[in-house]
């Protein structure tokens, strides 16, 4: 199958490569950025354009992995150039944006999300990945589903509406928590000390809950009910309000979940 | 050596575990609960007590592990107790109190933090655990060193201040991102979806920081600045007004962050 990739962000760049590993011919790779389109195209030994009206007009499969805002623009002239098979299917990779967005526009289409943090400094096994997948009809889900097997262990078949909720939950559980550590990280700086030191904190953390539920391993002052020592760190943090106000919010959370119980 | 441990709660329970272990010779437990203090005598093989007057008076080391508003009265107890050597050492294993809590109290005393998340249902190894070290004066520090080496791989001297910030910093990147996982959790559970599906992101995204800089690996709209998925997502959140303020306030937080980038 002759798969064209638009997009070349951290999602386009990592399911490129998986789907090459998987005997997935890439014919072409379209950016809007040049030379990102070109840099992705020859790690994929595929063509490259930044020009939507240049695309391959014969390939099966068009991915379309752009960011949410843009995916409607991208489809609507892909849609308007009218070059490409009647049998082409297109597919978007979002976790926000529904499957509705191609209606009107195609007639065969799907949603393939990886739920995955990507990020260009680091490679990531497939396999592991959950790929949430959703189709215009049963054939195109058939397609769908064949290629996430082809790269990944687990897949599922969710709505649009659950597909957003698994991807607000990644934000939480992901991009948020990235940022604690982005706090974690400065607080330490400022005191001299190495953020090396919480590592293994934050590796036991993560490791915790892939066997046991996070509610029954919550730890801290704030489940704890430790008032004094809550008090103390607002005031230790007293130079910098933003932190605070997370730390006083978060706290203030755990505090009423631990009476509830 | 002869250790009393003082206290029955997961760090006390993993600590006198790990000591046990090391050759130190556990001489017994105090607990104001008495079943939690038998309980934790017996896995260690040492007596147990709930009263403070019946501390064993020849042991060389008296570990304190009990929340940090009851250090202070524990401590006081023990002095006014007066049935301990000479030449036996204090330890507390907080990281929030200072070691000026043992100030007119005691001679030879310190702290011993060790940096970690425990909980009753998970082993964890003591020895990647980094463990937090101060003393009252250079030989206690000697013991004290001693001691955090044979359990532990990394020991460092702080001060009680960096101790502190320490303390916060774990608060943020594991309490409050262990928070974070149940949010997450539940908000799957109320769309049909499990759990699971988001573990191996969670584990990404703790292994990531490992060899990156957090702030280098920072994903997700908010640092992409994507308000109207951002948006998209405060609306989904609307029946659960807490969710929404944690996402706001982390939003806002990471899309001020891109900004200043």
């Amino acid at each position: 199958m002759d798969v064209v990739i638009l997009g070349s962000g951290n999602v386009a760049t990592h399911l490129g490569k998986a789907l090459s590993h998987a005997g997935y011919n890439i014919v072409q790779v379209w950016s809007r950025n040049e030379v990102h389109a070109k840099e992705l195209a020859c790690r994929l030994g595929a063509d490259h354009t930044n020009d939507l009206r240049q695309l391959n007009p014969t390939a099966h499969l068009y991915f379309v992995s752009v960011v949410d805002d843009v995916i409607l623009t991208v489809l609507s002239q892909l849609k308007a150039g009218n070059r490409y098979r009647d049998d082409a299917m297109f597919i978007h990779t979002s976790g926000s944006t529904a499957i509705d967005v191609f209606n009107g526009l195609f007639n065969t289409y799907g949603v393939f999300y990886p739920l995955q943090t990507f990020s260009k400094v680091k490679e990531v096994d497939f396999k592991s990945i959950p790929v949430l997948i959703e189709a215009s009809d049963f054939t195109a889900l058939g397609i769908i589903r064949k290629l996430a097997y082809a790269i990944s262990d687990r897949v599922e078949v969710v709505t649009s509406a659950q597909r957003k909720s698994l991807h607000i939950a990644a934000v939480f559980a992901c991009n948020y928590t990235n940022y604690l550590y982005i706090i974690a990280q400065q607080l330490l700086e400022q005191n001299a000390l190495d953020f090396d030191l919480i590592k293994p904190l934050i590796k036991e953390t993560a490791d915790k809950i892939q066997l046991h539920d996070p509610s029954e391993v919550q730890t801290g002052p704030a489940i704890r009910k430790d008032m004094a020592i809550l008090e103390d760190h607002m005031k230790f943090l007293k130079a910098n309000k933003e932190w605070q106000d997370i730390y006083k919010l978060l706290s203030d959370r755990l505090v009423a979940l631990s009476t509830k119980k």
